[in-house]
């Protein structure tokens, strides 16, 4: 902004403003006193005010609250304010009120602004319209932030993080499914376990997720419902009973985003348990989409010295030291930011509780971290759907010398032994180096024949109708059994 | 336990037992080499164990799998468990193996042991029932204990949690009816706003903890979906197609509560995204019922120095020094539990985090801390609503005196004389220690009629069909104003 | 960036570039890789990899490892970089591989094209001086990027946030020394307890936050060893035994930050205990100037129905529809930092938890995190001490009110009375809403002279040479007491 | 306890307490509104408050407050307490009210029962000593219950913590010296990296330790500082002005442990950074310690299908199912622990930062979690260093193995031949599936002997004096090169 400047007037004295600035007297207070860091209110939460604003303007007209002309020219300013074009002029850091009413006046002075000159009145002039009596008609800061917060995050949601999971979640399905041939040694205590397929593992990515992605979705409804219509504390005092309604239906109508007056306005003022709730299945989401990916990395890990079942994609060098080191940077990239999403839940949370009576004020962290989470994780696993499920390759031979020469395939024949001399079978096999079939027909426990068949990974990918093991007839009690069903 | 002892024998090896203990070589090798802090294992997840152990024992005999006798005897034992008759015999704690394989095997090896001692053989003996082989039949620790948390859970959420903060909300909702007429100011900002009714305040708390019992329901699906059936990897190896379902039919009869296999073992297995849903709504409700309790706290602070405005009943004395003090003991006692759960939920989720392959490691630090958190959390609410929200009563003389005395009632004035000018009024009143009616006669900006009219905090409670400011009017656009519908 | 481009090549083949970038081909490949959020590496950082390099051409120019002519070259261009001059060329993203080495070899690479630019060499050409060969000669990401973290880190907190801290220290402890004489009503459980003075009150803030101070100097040290010198995995493989000594000389001589080389370079890779240290004493000085915040905002309550006992500034107008309203907003800008400091370091932690061998590859998020919390809550508290602390004012009136109308003093005669007798006057007192002496007169307890003399608030601010109660002499054992020394 | 009852009388009127309880009316009250959960108050808390008591009561004689032979009585009373002998008389729950004011009426209660029994008098009689007047003199609740949380705190590290994590770290330095000659494969971003040894790798485990246990250590002369003398509100009213000082010289003497007063009581009351910082230090303690056992686990994973390179202790079976399998169980049990650790950790801060005015009421919450914490850790701290780390052997056969089929010790390369050819050489090799040496030598990069002497793995684990690449000599300013010194 240039350094000259116009001098407005607030309810406290006179401010001076710079004088290319949209912004008015209450803003300019807000950027001298609290220069705290040099992040900015979220833009998409900016953006949502002025929808809300335009709609307010629209369903104030319409109550015959404000003249059709007046509502026309905010709808229209404000429509711009949110398609990104005034973003310049929203220079207020998160770091401000905490009921962001700063950022709520900077939007009501700049719409309030871009009318006036439009009607051929200065800046400043806050005629015809009024940034507080006009633009925010019918609201007051508490009440239309937190609908914008709920705004914001909604259509963050919607637009960005779902469909980002979803490509996660069906490109790994895909791959579940394109692997459903391929056996593997499982791994339990990140010791060697009985087998499955490459596939099942996959799976279970998947599945996972996809539970996070199901209480993410369920969070959608406390969302829809927003503050709108409580105005100051929650009584609604200084609005039409019918405002909140009808711009929720307006904004419903403008957004496709589904939205509706809060059951108990002073709650939704109050405490912010919607937000919450979304940030804790975020959490929940970046808790299993590091499972995930410190998985799929230690199966690529080697080449030559880790377990080596994978080969990743080489997207760069890895090394500025090692010549020819490729790393899996995307898993690492994911990582870091599900412990980021961890930290920006924990914010959220502990923001969340500490709200006074009518009002929390910690909206702007609050909703600054919600927003924050979405974007890094959404885009994080899009990154990691894209460049590194996308193009991993199974490595065959490994999986197969790993699977072949496990012990525990012994498992199977628990059934058979019991479970003792199956542990002697892989205990004798680890003692003498040997596989399987060779310690148990040198304990003398099976036919060739019968230790063949009952040791092939591929019989051990589901359940059996069992038997129970042979030794148990040595009591009087077992040899009563039935054959199995 | 004597010091006389046994010798048992498991598949490393020869251990020493107490004489008198049922457990076993494996329970006894986990004492041995677990020795970290006091803490058992939950007694709610070895009763759960055990009911499983008896449910799953009638299933194997169902499907042809065990004798029926040896089947009954089983079941017979595990109910007595399960009734918390043996508690004596589990006590390795909850910092082993992060399966709870140790815990699994105490079950296993208690049940064992009642079942051979009553068909005459000896503690140890593994005959005619083994341990592994009938107990453990169609299981393995990797499914059986996961779905022992759930159980666990489950039952805790429905026996013990919910009803105690079905009772909360109903108190407090109870509580809001009856203070609906009763006036006070608000405040935002802990500053002076507008005013509400108590009822209106109380029907918040109420309403922000409903949410949270809604995100708690929520997660009740994922928590009857369990891990049996899964065995060792998720493949179900080992055990019978029909087992799972079977079982779960038959504890869901058992203990009325809903439990179906997964539909995805793998994940059922290798991670615990059910449990971390219902650690973050805990989270989530400790959150809203945190500002519930400073609220109520702040609310009954003084009796002289501090807001004063509800009298919290006198349960005990306050001070060891300072006679005649009586404390807000109940709001702090929840409070400190609010704070315990956030802690329980972060270890949670890290700890859920931490799956490696095929299974999660940290079985005993996750149910361990939801267990916890609803324990504490449960008792803590059902503490507040009896002994503080019950006996609370608003202090009515103070409400008054804080509601009337309010310079913010102003806000009302501001749809009749616009934001600049009803802000005037409020300064003058503050400058010249007036009430907000002398104040807007001495400026001469109504007459005392319209005043009065305005002023009254009745007027002030819900929305109303509001006009725009008349000083708009000085501006032509402003002068076509249609009345309010 | 214009979209014309040129072509570089890396060990893993060709990439275009964007012809006017001063970065090559390992940096557009985490361009492309890497789209996640807005947030780049931290510009410190940046500088701080730049100031290394410069220092480590210069010494591996004096160990005989580089011509002097290039290494001087390359001093020059890092200097350049490290004052910001080519801020611009680092676009990379904070969530890339988590050991920084694209961010190094951005560094690398920018540094060699300035150089071979000067050199009359086309971007791109490597020659004379390659991003690897040279610019990175004698390190590694691994050991370079952990330097220049703690590099960044120390000098944060030597030039931004510690003088802040400092400052507000030093503000509280003025303005406690100016309210020394100010008595008023002590509060603990938010009930009236016995006196203290304003300045013992805020003299409580400033300790608070000095042991806060305290710990984070202690963590100096720990940040003062660095990784320089390990290269790839903490052996020093590929430089020279002199190296890192040297480079932490010269760059204590040109930052005047105390650095040296890590006693145990394998550890100062894998693992980040030195930035925990800082993380965890920032949160913990969060936590302090939440209790402070707090305390302030509560005391400036009000103005007619809160505590009231300070004015504070009033910065601007505190709401968009409650004319007149001025609201603690610096409070809550700084109460929402504290929490976001708390879900910095939660991820910090958990970040320094995920080490693996040789390398902890969370490198970005941990001092990302470290670096948001120096400088938010540095300008937090900066702000605080600026705008509210300095302008705050003692409501004297209020605080005399609310000093002469407790029931609390009364403990001032429990040594008297015995606490008994004591407990009964302050309870008369408040059934009868009397004040503590006409109490104790009516109960025929003491003399009004005594009592007068006992139940002066300025008695009860320090220690004295009690007595014990005089009802104690009932009993014969209690006869025996000496008077105090 | 039995079911008959005595009647008890305290200032809020008369309660039932039972019989045989030496506990009086305040503790009972405790019990009967605070039923929260089964936790009780550690009992290491109880002790410390009884040891405070005891040297209260001494000092207090000594300053002529209080009848000798009433203090010698107090003091054998509270010396029996503090030993544990009525243990079973402290039922209280941690979740009471927030400053411990009734576990230390309930210790004030036992001791005067106990002394007033042994001076002729009834349970309850409250003569000749009164709880209050006696047992308490000098002390308040907000006093001496955050001085007994420093002793015990102190005492736990010193006495169990500090031992075994000494017991830890010279466990690994031990091994890291055993295992000096040792060479293995370096691993960053879990691939194959450049050799080190195991001994090194181990020295790094070793500090990372020592670097948290310094942290640790400078947390000491915090806790030294204890609150007594400020009674109430950090005044001091109703104290000896040398009260504070001549009992924490007492409590030296028989403790051993070091404490003073407080400079600032007001502070010690109101906040509790000295025990935020204690817990934060054991929270990174946790982070080092998972780094440690998650390494250690991997390298012993396998048997046959992980890394294999140590052979862990085989403490325990390690499946119900699968026979012969053998778990890292306890490195399991750390890392549960120290989950556990970092849940408790974030309840102390948040815990800390929820003071109020002159009282910070979060007292149990915190003393419970950060003496869990040292319990928990420093246990399993010892039972790793006991059943894991003393026993595990390094697998030679493979160590070597993954040693030299590795490409990474390609880096040796690069001083000699610049990275890109470097690079090449690792990429043909992984492309032919050759060894390095082959691959070299088959570009023709070096001769036989050069390669082999520089491809040797002994040569790679320190710094050395090198030299630039040879190929650098392309360029003119490169040809200029000095030998190194």
């Amino acid at each position: 902004m240039s350094e000259a400047w116009r001098e407005e007037r607030d309810s406290l004295g006179v401010v001076r403003v710079a004088a290319d600035a949209l912004w008015g007297a209450q803003t300019q207070r807000s950027l001298q006193y609290f220069a705290i860091g040099s992040e900015i209110m979220p833009m998409e939460l900016i953006h949502a005010l002025a929808e809300i604003k335009g709609a307010a303007a629209l369903v104030n007209a319409e109550l015959g609250l404000l003249p059709p002309e007046l509502a026309a020219a905010i709808a229209k300013a404000a429509a711009e304010v949110a398609a990104g074009r005034w973003d310049a002029h929203f220079p207020l850091r998160i770091w401000q009120t905490g009921s962001g009413t700063q950022s709520n006046m900077n939007v009501n002075e700049v719409i309030a602004n871009l009318v006036n000159e439009r009607f051929g009145t200065p800046r400043g002039s806050k005629r015809p319209v009024h940034p507080n009596d006009h633009v925010n008609l019918g609201q007051s800061s508490n009440d239309v932030f937190p609908t914008a917060m709920h705004l914001a995050v909604l259509r963050r949601l919607h637009e960005h993080f779902l469909p980002r999971l979803e490509g996660l979640c069906a490109g790994l399905e895909a791959r579940a499914s394109e692997f459903a041939g391929i056996l593997k040694i499982g791994r339990t205590h990140l010791m060697d376990a009985v087998p499955l397929t490459l596939g099942q593992e996959f799976s279970a990515y998947a599945h996972q997720l996809r539970q996070g992605e199901e209480a993410l979705r369920a969070s959608i409804p406390g969302l829809s419902a927003v503050a709108l219509g409580g105005t100051a504390v929650g009584t609604g005092l200084n609005t039409h009973p019918d405002f909140a309604r009808l711009v929720c239906a307006r904004l419903e109508q403008d957004t496709g985003l589904p939205l509706r007056p809060a059951e108990n306005p002073f709650a939704a003022l109050a405490g912010h348990e919607a937000l919450a709730t979304v940030s804790a299945a975020l959490r929940n989401l970046a808790m299993s989409a590091m499972k995930m990916a410190n998985d799929i990395r230690w199966m690529g890990s080697g080449p030559r010295a880790g377990l080596g079942e994978l080969a990743l994609p080489e997207n760069e060098p890895g090394s500025s030291i090692m010549p020819g080191k490729v790393n899996p940077t995307q898993a690492e990239a994911l990582t870091m930011v599900c412990v980021q999403v961890f930290g920006n839940d924990a914010a959220v949370a502990f923001a969340a509780s500490q709200g006074q009576f009518e009002l929390n004020v910690f909206k702007p962290v609050i909703v600054s971290n919600v927003l924050r989470s979405l974007q890094l994780l959404g885009d994080a696993l899009d990154s990691f759907a894209h460049h590194c499920l996308e193009g991993l390759q199974p490595r065959r031979e490994v999986l197969d010398r790993h699977l072949h020469r496990s012990l525990m395939l012994v498992t199977a024949l628990a059934p058979r032994l019991g479970y003792e001399k199956a542990a002697a079978v892989a205990q004798y096999a680890h003692q003498h180096d040997l596989d399987l079939q060779s310690a148990v027909l040198a304990l003398g426990y099976l036919e060739p024949d019968e230790a063949r068949e009952l040791l092939q990974p591929e019989r051990m990918l589901e359940p059996a109708s069992g038997e129970i093991p042979e030794k148990s007839e040595s009591h009087p009690l077992l040899a009563t059994k039935r054959k199995p069903s």
